[in-house]
């Protein structure tokens, strides 16, 4: 008998079904049990009679069960099923860890990591999944139909194009490598190689030390590069059409998940309100007293920036611009002698994008590598493209993590990571 | 004055334009030059007369021309451009040390690769990505449909999901990791989780001493996991069904990319062929006299029983099914004492796939995991979801490269990959 999945039962009101899944809940009754079960599209309720034994059916054990479509009002549904046979398929073994069918998860971030896949059945961390994946296909989608070829980009690299010391050793036969810190050289390149506009949604590898909540060390990178542009300006209006896109296709497709988790989409203006990196310390000095070390913002100074765009501006996005160039990487497009072509985007106390115009002319590169204070001789498969024909061109990376965790207000970046690697974290 | 694609030109006849990209080639004559401009979308040409200066142009160069769409018969377009200005937006500093303007490229696999985005501005080789990109969107599209979610994985483990030697080693802080030689283990945790169905396209490690024309030691695997299946067969009707929409959408969307590399698709049998492992060892001894080491085809056995489906049974693809346990990772769901239930698709000489049912019962998994040699005690994470409810399940991976150089008909693997990575490479 062919399965019918949970959302579809509705259709098939008086007739016989097959439904499989896992033991949401179980209520005794003196002459009737109710078991709800859960599949991947929804909980349906179950009436089974006594005759039917369950009494050593366990919660989330993977049963079939066949039965009579009824209408019949419940909290779930406008349906319900008469059991008429019940089979397990997969039976629980063990006490289970942590309860998932209550309405809150009431357990520590380390216990739900820890067992990973049972708290990614309760419905609210299931969730976020589901968003997840929606959320990499609007930016995939938006994209592809501004004619960017989608490409993909070796994560075992000979070179570090971040700089800094944040980068994991990877033993590669008999030599050493490392794992990408992004995929900046990669996509710069392929703009070069002709195809003007690509992107990537890929892992990125960031060797920082320090454990904190807006940190993984391996993330997903969704980035871009477009050539042929004027100035960092037409990157971030690309952005802005993304992320538009991103919370028309949620609103769209997970109106669900979305009330489920009590979520409210954020607004996007036709243009986010933009200010300059010296603005910014100005504003987070004269409206809050707060002093930022030089060329940074903190993550205090990211919330307070931020309260400032919502409140004054009416945005809870921000893009912050011209940052200073001992701040950015060494391929950014310098303006002026202290400045950069360069942005942030910040959403609701996070940055959430780093981004800008680079430089495209190979003495520029070159001197901004010493600049820098990098060796040239170090990044020569990068440099070959300059020597050849390189439009001026641009990019950025959203953190899928970060994007994810501030849509659905998420205290910790973990939380909207499958499986995340941190400091001490590498199991599951 | 805005940018016009070269592919949009031919609705601009009599307007004046301005277009830009890449100097494809030049051909002086005594009164006008043709020079022919390329971008991402295409070439046209440009007739440049003697008046503007174009003696210091070299091929490769970015160049901006404005001028006048005429209509104008030549071997490219209808369309051509009556060149009025013509600006140089980045020079070529060097002479080119491949070029990438012959119909041709004809130099070989190591020079390409080395000059790689410069090889990567050849229409066929620029070509084979653009194409790549369109398979993966078609294996994304049609699962997506087919109600999977997208997951993003783990590629820092602590434990090899495949078993043997090869697997790279991380340093990862005081500990020692790896790379992830596939997302198996993350895929039935997520089936388990309660997504049942679902996919990822990402990069896995194999650290094979082996340099083939066949094996990259990084490449992109296009995995699958579903839950609730009955057994291999219902992954290998997945699998007929996501190949032949990857094929309609190529045709629909890459008509020309797929003329230009004179490409013609294979066609996909209702239903593909499929033989067991046995049958496949014993038609190669009968009819090709070929000896199959115990429980594996070589190289030369996947091309000769390729041939004979071909001849034989009129399909390009094959599959083959029941492959022996001892050859079948410990995952794998046994099919009585010496078999399993598990298949690889063959196209073109090839294999391109590896799948089938999985074990899903906590006691089997633990026995079979001491069959095949291994330690359950290294696989606690693993297994932990096996204790609380796990439905029947299967899943496969298809190598993207494998599968893009098989359609395109390449003679070696590393064409099919952007930056590939293998026993001597990691640069570019």
């Amino acid at each position: 008998m062919k399965r019918i999945l949970v959302k579809n039962l509705y259709n098939e009101v008086n007739n016989e079904v097959c439904i499989k899944g896992w033991v949401h809940k179980i209520r005794k009754l003196s002459k009737v049990s109710f078991l709800i079960l859960r599949d991947r599209t929804g909980l349906i309720q179950c009436v089974v009679d006594n005759n039917v034994d369950i009494k050593d059916i366990k919660l989330e054990s993977v049963i079939e069960i066949v039965g009579k479509v009824v209408e019949g009002k419940n909290k779930i549904s406008n349906v319900e099923i008469q059991v008429e046979e019940l089979r397990v398929i997969s039976k629980v073994q063990e006490e289970l860890p942590i309860e998932v069918n209550k309405e809150e998860l009431d357990v520590n971030l380390e216990t739900i990591l820890d067992h990973r896949v049972l708290s990614l059945r309760h419905e609210k961390i299931n969730s976020i999944f589901k968003i997840q994946s929606i959320i990499a296909q609007g930016f995939r989608e938006y994209l592809i139909n501004e004619g960017f070829t989608e490409m993909f980009t070796p994560k075992i690299v000979s070179e570090g194009a971040e700089g800094g010391t944040a980068i994991f050793k990877v033993k590669y036969f008999e030599r050493e490598a490392y794992l990408a810190q992004s995929p900046q050289f990669y996509k710069q390149m392929m703009v070069g190689a002709g195809y003007e506009r690509v992107f990537e949604i890929a892992h990125v590898y960031r060797a920082e030390e320090h454990n904190t909540s807006r940190h993984l060390n391996e993330y997903v990178s969704m980035d871009l590069e477009m050539g042929f542009i004027e100035d960092e300006r037409e990157i971030m209006k690309l952005e802005t059409g993304i992320l538009k896109h991103i919370m028309l296709k949620l609103t769209n497709e997970c109106k669900d998940l979305l009330d489920t988790c009590h979520i409210e989409l954020p607004k996007i203006k036709e243009t986010i309100p933009s200010i300059t990196f010296s603005q910014a310390i100005n504003i987070l000095e004269k409206e809050y007293g707060k002093l930022c070390e030089e060329g940074d913002l903190d993550p205090q100074g990211e919330k307070l920036i931020c309260k400032y765009a919502e409140e004054k501006l009416g945005s809870e996005f921000l893009f912050i611009t011209d940052y200073p160039r001992k701040k950015r990487p060494m391929y950014t497009m310098p303006k002026d002698k202290e400045f950069t072509h360069s942005f942030d985007l910040l959403f609701r106390g996070l940055e959430i994008t780093t981004g800008g115009q680079r430089i495209h002319e190979h003495s520029m590169l070159k001197e901004n590598m010493i600049y820098k204070g990098l060796n040239p001789d170090n990044f020569t498969a990068y440099m070959e493209v300059f020597k050849y024909g390189m439009p001026p061109h641009g990019g950025l990376a959203i953190g899928l993590e970060r994007l994810t965790s501030q849509i659905l207000g998420l205290k910790n970046v973990r939380e909207a990571s499958l499986f995340p690697r941190d400091r001490t974290r590498i199991l599951p």
